[in-house]
């Protein structure tokens, strides 16, 4: 593994220009607050919206970012990636909004909804069979035949700028926070939130919230270096990735705690926001406001950004209903 | 019945005094838009998302209406009115905004989270047996032991002048609009919307939308008289009340056209929408994009506003899941 001091780290500036090259693909989401949470928490918590992203989720600030910092040299050629969750998805949009393709590797094991959810967005799928190894294999023959970029879905200084866009915004619409809080699985977006807030908002505490069944960047975080899960269940599935060296970086660097939730508190929490706030959002979304519930020492009295991070949820089986 | 003559209209000036009224006890409920569902139809459509609304729905917009609009003398006495649904959870908030009483006669078999929800608002219940006798006995018990005020959920000039603030800030919020469509069952939103645009708007086509096993409304319409339903059956269970001769008033004179759509095209709007927008809105508020859907050739090239009613539903039984 690389030495972060041997990686690209990005600068403030990167997000300044990722948000000016992205503008005009993704929306400038809005903030929404709960007089119901506020009461509940004690806290004045403001929402951030990216479930009403393009692709339904943050991701596609990095992948945007990614595909519209290539030349027309590389761009010709085509992105690529492995991920079955909301990369695949965003990253498929932004090369679609560029006119490039955009490979995915992607188990044949796959739920069939994730794949079609690619192919809408305009994705080429590649199927492997459920391992690393023969992900790998088939990622090396797609990129070999294709020339492809890869594009990381988080430990990728261009994508960690894109995501740093969210919290740039979050600062402009409202003022006087006293801290940020986001899920964390890769840690793309708390790096992202930790690059743009260290720069402009050094005071701002950030927070990253993760499910105790995946609690990896919990346990780094305390033994100060990575420890990655073998393979974690948990119902936040787009949490269950590990921290990385470039992402290692920032959390390590920037980040003042990480809180853990349990599956039931997860779920409590999403259906909740459902019931009172009228919103859609995944179940990885929901972790840092049951941490919230769960921490109100920590937050009441404090104005807190909350990141909603995607709303790509498969309506057919929710977590609080048993089949 | 008494004929609309003898009743009192509302006027437009009766809406901007509403407006004024109500304002600090309500959400500017903003207008979404979706790429996705403008490609699907051909049209612009403007979502004024009421299910962001305090207390779940635009009914709090005439509730509160009625409820401030009371002298201090009628008001000390309380609010009464007889529903399940979102017409007894505002009355229950506006009631409890203003610090006086909420009375809500409700049958004993309504469902415990629907009692639960107008307790949560601070509503006082006063179960009855299932039927029309047993209701209007109760209720007239209620206003006899109380004196407190009849406010109907729609055939009445506060709540109608209260819900022409919805399509009020929609003009104010949208430009250049060719036609407004809303949800119709008793036809308290519509006539609002049709008192609002046939003032300030009068060449902007409004459009009512119907559950084809709730049709009463569209034959009425049909038939230049108000016909009521029997009963009816249909997942979009605020639509199921009839006309009265208020709302028959505003909807016999101002509506273009009222639009059907049958159960199944009402579900698939409904889950389409939570999937796409990733908003919460009730089977109700789905009706006009199903007609949309349905009637393609009516709204293409438009610019349409589409009123999302309410958002108050069971998460744990969704019409798209079989349990």
């Amino acid at each position: 593994m690389k030495d972060a001091s041997e990686m690209s780290i990005p600068s403030y500036d990167d997000v300044v220009a990722a948000h000016a090259r992205i503008a005009p693909h993704i929306h400038r989401t809005p903030v929404l607050t709960s007089s119901y949470f506020n009461a509940l928490t004690g806290a004045e918590l403001f929402f951030k919206c990216e479930n009403f992203q393009k692709a339904g989720a943050f991701k596609v600030r990095g992948a945007s970012n990614a595909v519209f910092g290539l030349s027309d040299e590389m761009a010709e050629k085509g992105v690529a990636t492995h991920s079955s969750g909301n990369h695949a998805l965003s990253l498929s949009y932004a090369a679609g909004r560029r006119g490039i393709p955009c490979h995915v590797v992607m188990p044949r094991t796959a739920p069939q909804a994730k794949k079609d959810a690619v192919r809408g967005y305009g994705g080429i799928i590649t199927e492997c069979e459920p391992s690393t190894s023969s992900r790998e294999a088939a990622f090396a023959e797609v990129q070999a035949a294709t020339g492809a970029e890869f594009v990381h879905p988080y430990n990728d200084p261009r994508v960690i700028s894109g995501q740093g866009t969210c919290s740039k915004e979050l600062m402009e619409q409202v003022a006087g926070l006293d801290a940020v809080i986001a899920p964390i699985g890769g840690g793309g977006m708390v790096s992202g939130t930790c690059l743009t807030l260290s720069n402009i908002a050094p005071d701002v505490k950030i927070y990253a919230a993760e499910p105790e069944q995946a609690d990896d960047a919990y346990r780094s975080f305390k033994a100060g270096h990575i420890i990655a899960d073998d393979a974690p269940v948990t119902v936040a599935d787009g949490l269950k990735v590990p921290l990385k060296e470039l992402t290692w970086h920032f959390v390590s660097n920037h980040v003042t705690d990480i809180l853990t939730a349990s599956e039931d508190e997860i779920v409590e929490a999403m259906k909740l926001t459902w019931k009172r706030m009228k919103i859609v959002i995944e179940a990885s979304c929901a972790v840092p406001l049951a941490t919230i519930l769960k921490n109100p020492e920590v937050f009441a009295g404090k104005r807190v950004g909350v990141i909603i991070t995607g709303g790509n949820v498969d309506l057919d089986t929710l977590p609080w209903i048993k089949s």
